[in-house]
């Protein structure tokens, strides 16, 4: 299994693609798109489509994993984030791959035990389970990859 | 200008593909693509996608016209619409269309010349409009042309 693991965003979009190692996972790419905040919102959804698109070409995932779609307080951009989510599953679909979606307490109790952790103790893990992780990444690159965990650990 | 025009659903996604003519404006395609309602998002999100991607090649349109979000009481429906419009939306950029927004005010007015006509009234104009606009579509469909004409009226 290779998952490209996604935290979308059309401000910053943390993407991951891991695969399941010898022994442990891989963590074969990970980064954070930033988008142009002067921008509109068309023009930031294709930078980051095309930022999906030129992954999915270079990484061949067969999955892609996202967290499931909540409400938070800001409508707006709970609808923004929902764009951005539509164009990775539309790409990933439209690729061949699975998708899978997982909730936060799960990427939380996949990653640290519990399902309650703060932001701090999921990035110590992910840390911790991969060492090539990035030491001074954006919160949302660190999501990506926790989610990529998550994918793997419940495909084992 | 050559428009496509879209009414964005998961359910039910109407579009439309308008362009200036001679005398009036000329509707050269119009229709409702349905997905199955026991398919999951994922699955109908591709069906959709798939049928907006065959549109822009086979019309090649220039631009892209599509309804502002909003937010209706269902706030579930409203995170599947907007997943669908973010798909359309990137597609459209993409493939180098410009992508025009427009409330559903600016459509009613533009098209009975009252920004609070009901569904109904909107349909009557839409036929009126165009002769060869269908005659028993579904009113996704009829609202994916009112779009269109909005686009067109305004482009004038």
């Amino acid at each position: 299994m290779r998952v490209l693991a996604i935290d979308p965003g059309y401000d910053r979009f943390g993407v991951a693609v891991l695969e399941h190692g010898a022994e442990r996972e891989t963590l074969l790419h990970s980064g954070c798109v930033l988008t142009d905040k002067q921008a509109n919102l068309p023009d930031r959804l294709q930078v980051v489509g095309e930022a999906v698109e030129e992954l999915i070409a270079t990484h061949q995932p067969d999955t892609l994993a996202i967290e499931t779609l909540f409400f938070n307080k800001n409508q707006k951009t709970a609808l923004g984030v929902a764009q951005v989510r539509g164009i990775c599953i539309y790409l990933a679909k439209h690729a061949g791959c699975q998708v899978v979606e997982l909730s936060p307490q799960e990427i939380k109790i996949a990653v640290t035990g519990y399902g309650k952790s703060d932001k701090r103790a999921v990035i110590d893990m992910v840390c911790r389970l991969l060492p090539d992780a990035p030491t001074d990444a954006l919160d949302d690159e660190y999501d990506a990859i926790a989610v990529g965990i998550t994918t793997l650990a419940h495909h084992r």
